[in-house]
């Protein structure tokens, strides 16, 4: 998570909200790790976890992420949710609940659908402080 | 729909599951489209409505596609109707409903959940027969 958590920090210094990603394999070195990159790419699904995810496919050569775990800084929204269980990623630890935009253990709780067919092991709370003392003051300093 | 519905046949002779989606502007013009693409780029979130989307915000040099409208021949997944919402799409006219693997009347039903902050006109069932007749055949000859 201290990876992912700087991915975040250098999303906020690109103006970016600040959230981080990192992609761990099954054999525990980092695959693919990437920040927010909405602003820069003007693009509505460059979130960090999407961006990840991409990367490790692509590195990979696999369209599923079979053992692999996603490290992120806030609970993903739906759209991340939905992608992390197409990819079959196996764990997802996260830092900040997010009750407006958060799509596990809020809004749709993606991975509760009986639709979903891929439900990963989900460990919030972690790095939960750091994470959203980022979050705070990045928005502090926006108004 | 008719454009829509020849990305998903080019999709089909790629060996892609054959679905495809239009951008169109507010001016009436196709802004983007694209067929899904997951098999060819390995990548589980290359649905034909994200790439569009991509496309479209790229060319636009904007990330919120206002007064745009898409036009998809299966309903949308849950990943794609939150990318949906994220771009502010004012539209979505879609062909086969899709009960297993559907995010907009089916699962997790993302556009009416309390924590959507924008959700689009849906038309459903436009172009259904053809979009259907289309995975049908592609399934049947899979097996």
């Amino acid at each position: 998570m201290d990876r992912a958590l700087q991915q975040a920090r250098l999303a906020a210094e690109r103006g970016e909200v600040p959230i981080g990603a990192v992609i761990v394999g099954p054999d525990g070195l980092v695959l693919a790790e990437a920040g927010n990159q909405t602003e820069a790419d003007r693009d509505p699904t460059a979130h960090a976890e999407m961006l990840a995810i991409r990367a490790a496919t692509s590195r990979l050569v696999a369209s599923r992420l079979i053992g692999c775990d996603l490290h992120v800084t806030l609970e993903p929204c739906p759209m991340c949710a939905q992608a992390i269980s197409f990819a079959r990623i196996r764990r997802v630890y996260y830092g900040a609940s997010d009750p407006k935009g958060g799509g596990i253990e809020h809004g749709p709780r993606i991975f509760n659908q009986p639709t979903c067919h891929h439900r990963p092991e989900v460990y919030p709370g972690i790095g939960e402080r750091e994470a959203g003392d980022l979050l705070r003051a990045f928005f502090r300093d926006r108004r």
